[in-house]
């Protein structure tokens, strides 16, 4: 498997013959990053059952110790996602120090919207208006922190919602969300942006407030230009068309992030590509066509996932190989046939064109890329032979 | 049953007890006004089978005949959407007597662009210029007839999209469906609306260019104030909250119409509140709320169904009282109890107030409504003794 | 309100020209049990948050109280469902003794075979035999909790499944589910049955082992006669036809009992009839309609839900009185005509007789009942009014 | 692309590398025979349009002449499924003459017990007992034509359904639909199966008489040993675990055929495995997995696509190197290692070697197959460059 220098050779010298430029394709595989989040390495399971996973990181040191450790393996991971009040610390900059001298920067600061018994019937769309001022400022605080931090995003996820209804007036919670939402993005810096997600339901049954792209996006309109739509993979109604969303928040200059992970059912937070893979592919696809066709994006990359079964650190490193694997397809796409087929109402070439790069063994290339950076070629097993994982059992 | 008086009373005493102010909601039931489709009057189907319907009209005069019959025994549908070209004749003037002289108005104007063999990969987004060029063009045609029979309304439903990943370029189509839309507003006449429906799938199964109301809401929104969205209640995703989109296109002023129907799984087209009662009383309960709050909209309230099985007629019938019951039961909601329940935050009681209206025999009102209006208190049975059908089973 | 002698008569001369047996409807009425679960008494949640209510029961004794305070108002809950080891004590018969003291019966007795750590990969399906022992044991222990309590129901609902393809071996997980539950159903008392429940997804996300009616079926058929399906309302994909899997299985002999709830989109545990009454009416409708075609069945009625936002106990009796009304409604239909109008082919008609019953307002009969019972009219507000909310609040 | 020597020879290697018998697998790739339907090669389309194509085969003749070119250009294809009436001759007999004489088999009957005016309410289920006899009688009239075409099963879907609650007694129907059965089944030839296909709704929209796996195979178990339930992959409610199904018929030696094809939202028929492609592949693994371990399965492999938008014989190849692709990826899974990794619990480990079968360029292997067999490499594009197309083009 290591030996992988006659397959790239046969793979690079198919790739150009479709006119794929290589060298290109290798030096954005390198250029991938991937912000994984503190709260993929602690303790998180379903309403039924949280199973403890022995070394899970108890605070927020530990989780930087193991995102350091998913980016030493493979070389894309240099940030990490921060929950707020989960990681709470009284010292930020000792804090952002630390955190740097392990090669991770703090990255999006996610307020927590949900957990406090005062979010019981909403937050920013809260009736009672002391709830929604406590809500607007914990995001405020997490403003702070952020510049405490010098990161530049805020990640808001909303579970505001209803479970019934005429539990309350839907354009009402609008308003307020409107309002609460104004009054925050004031208070950004002006080199800040907020991520603003949506999705379709849970943990509120009958109504969600920013329930599907749409309602972002206008919410994003409103604010202005540092608000854009950050996309969860798993906060779609079954059978929409992610990819066409992504395409269009693109076109549209909207998108602004995604949460990775994926989906069966509903919101079920499995490993990134691990259902349907071809969907992935085909978001990335979407990805790279905006790209090469010029639109110019700032798009955050994150995992947000629940490990409930797979231990840990090794379901993020499985994640982030299979993002890295995607984005790599989705890279060399022979776009020019693409297009000429696409002009050509070839749909059969047209597709071929698109399935043929999904189903190409981008493994070598992927070697080739991992041992110029520097890090194992199989992130995976370097990290189960590491001893890592037994350390920290034995330390935490 | 047709002495309602006793049971009138009774209602009528139990909702003006709770602050209803009942001569009201009969005035303003008396005023809704519920447009049927001239399809909905001739033979449909499945893509597995059609059954014809002995005497289903075959014409546009007939299906104006029809409609007038329906609004005859209900007495608040006086107008009749079109469809082009099935319902294309070569005289509009003398065609728009012929419906004014049945007490009938010509209602909104349904271009059909997906038919035609050339709008086989689409047809506002169509790769091809000139096929784009034609649909346009159709539009444009549709909009001279609209002038001809004095209607107001162009409403759009636009099948485009494509079945295979690949097969098009979502992005150009996304322009080309813009910039499509754009010849077509700006040769609106300035009374004119123009009504855009999105559609989640059907016929196109891998992505629909308006596949949803935030894609429908931002194409108005860049077209112009005589762009609004039309909601097609059988155009969502299962488990969408649509009762919430109502809400919220009537706060942003971009709700135009309505296309009545029910489904259980897909598009089904099946008689309005036939399957889920209670999600089209919340429907409803929103635009009487948004109306009560001040919310100023010009709704045209279309139904857009398929009768395959139920006769025709009867069926349009049915659904008429459907939405009648619907809308008067919304009517009668307790929004005073309402609001304070919302604002004490008591959600039981909230919930009550809503499902007290739903549950409410409201039978007793539409009579005394339908008698004062001089239709029959029974319109269903009315037209089932009257020799209508039997007439045009032989006729036509 | 109080006063519904007038409109009960109007109503029961109403109900009686149609051919309705109202004193016969009263009679099956007063007959109905509901069992309501001790775990909706106690705190419960998302996996997000669970927010805690003042007074709510912390232990069996307490959830006794309060199932026998339902009882107390509502007349028809005269058994809880126990959940071990939730509800687990050091002396049954001492519990025994208390709980019939306050005038209920222990009902089901669920096994918890989702929430020891042992079972993170499964319980009675585990690829660990040590671990499938476990859990049958556990529901052994059940067994025998059950004859100790004299209940006669197991009622089973396992989590089991994978979250990824290849996890485990499906086929071999079949095995296992049908060795131990062989096992089980061997140590049963003759008198005793259980309950198999079925489950769409969640808590496991790839593949769950009783994923539908079919498995549940199948499994109860391979066990024997004591082994019954068990529809849990909210187990069920979007679009899925409740009501016609209930005529299934009583056709088939194989209907045991009911989890009722409510869902909008996956397993919301909302209010039974909360967001879909006519659903939950057709439901009905199947088994009045089964009853009177003489076809016996032993049924278990169980509230299962998660009061998350509601006051537990008045989110209860809210539930009972939304299955007291909904069964009261189908035991007005007018099943004559309906047969008639069947043969007819009349579905407009065979469909409004339906739709009668639903809209019919059921209130007064339920007040007659509830009188001659001996419980309040309105069974919420009594409960308000009564002051043991204050009460336990305070004691406990 | 043709010298394809090298990469097979590295393939071939790394295979053996992890115990995979490479000549079994290619012998087994041989052996695969998927059977095409003879609608595929005619003009289809959706309820809005049908699109006719230039060439499309008009009569069964060409229908067969066109099921031989995919068997030409592919190897694998012997056989035509055919449907009644629409493929009815006076002749059968020069039929199968003509047909054999192309090297094409007649494969499984069709009968149509959707189209005919009187299945309006229902074929098998008709509520009335003179459709029933004549539905009952045309399925005999199939069997008689499987006689004289040597075709050994009948492959029975029914729409039969209901629109409306209330439109009919869903027990009833049931009755009906096992009664009718019976009397079909007891006209099975000895060595003729009964293929029985479940649907989730369409064109049935409010219930379907076998909505799921579950009814068709509790059919099949009263019916008997002949017959067997036919999974086509496009029935499901969206998020169903179809391998999940599949693995459990084979485990219940009651598997007895596939329609392949693909969906995104509802019965969309698209080609197989086009939107989804490793769900198609995790079918495949189970296919394989439950053949390694010793069951018997006498499997069926049909596609039931409609060819809307692609070229139809084009599409036809597609699918089926599609199919021959994805039973090459199953047949190299390493199932030693799978085990292994199952039986440790190592979740991540057995999923990758599930990833790795799926992400692994078979196509060396294909080729190598291919010309062993003497059937073009690329079967589409020699198809493309035949000139069979323009020929059928200028001739029909």
């Amino acid at each position: 498997m290591r030996d992988y220098k006659t397959s790239y050779k046969i793979l690079k010298s198919s790739l150009e013959e479709k006119g794929v430029n290589v060298s290109k394709v290798e030096k954005k595989l390198k250029a991938l990053k991937i912000e994984t989040p503190s709260w993929g390495y602690s303790d998180s399971g379903t309403r039924f059952a949280i199973f403890k996973q022995k070394g899970a990181a108890k605070n927020v040191k530990e989780k930087i110790q193991d995102a350091a450790e998913v980016h030493k393996v493979t070389g894309i991971c240099p940030s990490i996602a921060l929950h707020i009040p989960w990681d709470v610390t009284d010292n930020w900059n000792a804090l952002l120090e630390y955190s740097l001298s392990l090669g991770i920067k703090p990255g999006a600061i996610n307020p927590n919207l949900f957990q406090d018994p005062d979010y019981k019937l909403g937050s920013l769309c809260n009736p009672d208006g002391k709830v929604r001022k406590k809500a607007i400022n914990h995001v405020l605080e997490c403003i702070d922190i952020a510049k405490a931090l010098k990161s530049k995003d805020i990640s808001l996820w909303l579970g505001d919602g209803t479970n019934y209804p005429g539990q309350d007036d839907m354009r009402e919670r609008k308003h307020r969300l409107e309002d609460s939402l104004k009054e925050i993005y004031d208070n950004l810096q002006d080199d800040m942006r907020i991520l603003i997600e949506y999705k379709f339901f849970e943990p509120a049954f009958y109504n969600t407030e920013i329930a599907d792209w749409g309602m972002a996006y206008n919410l994003c309109m409103k604010l202005g230009n540092r608000a854009m739509v950050l996309v969860d993979l798993g906060h779609h109604a079954l059978g929409t068309n992610i990819e066409q969303i992504v395409a269009y928040l693109l076109d549209e200059g909207k998108l602004g992030g995604f949460h990775f992970n994926n989906k069966k059912y509903a919101d079920d937070d499995l490993t990134v590509g691990s259902i349907n893979p071809y969907e992935f592919f085909l978001i990335f696809n979407e990805l790279v066509s905006a790209e090469e066709d010029g639109i110019k994006a700032d798009i955050a990359y994150m995992i947000d996932q629940c490990h409930n079964l797979k231990p840990k650190i090794e379901e993020m490193i499985q994640s982030v190989e299979n993002i890295q694997k995607t984005y790599a397809k989705a890279l060399i796409v022979d776009r020019k046939s693409l297009k000429k087929f696409q002009q050509d109402e070839d749909i059969i070439m047209a597709e071929k064109i698109i399935t043929e790069a999904f189903e190409t063994d981008i493994t070598p290339l992927l070697f080739k890329v991992r041992e110029e950076m520097g890090v194992p070629l199989d992130p995976l097993e370097f990290f189960r032979d590491s001893g890592y994982l037994e350390k920290i059992q034995i330390q935490r």
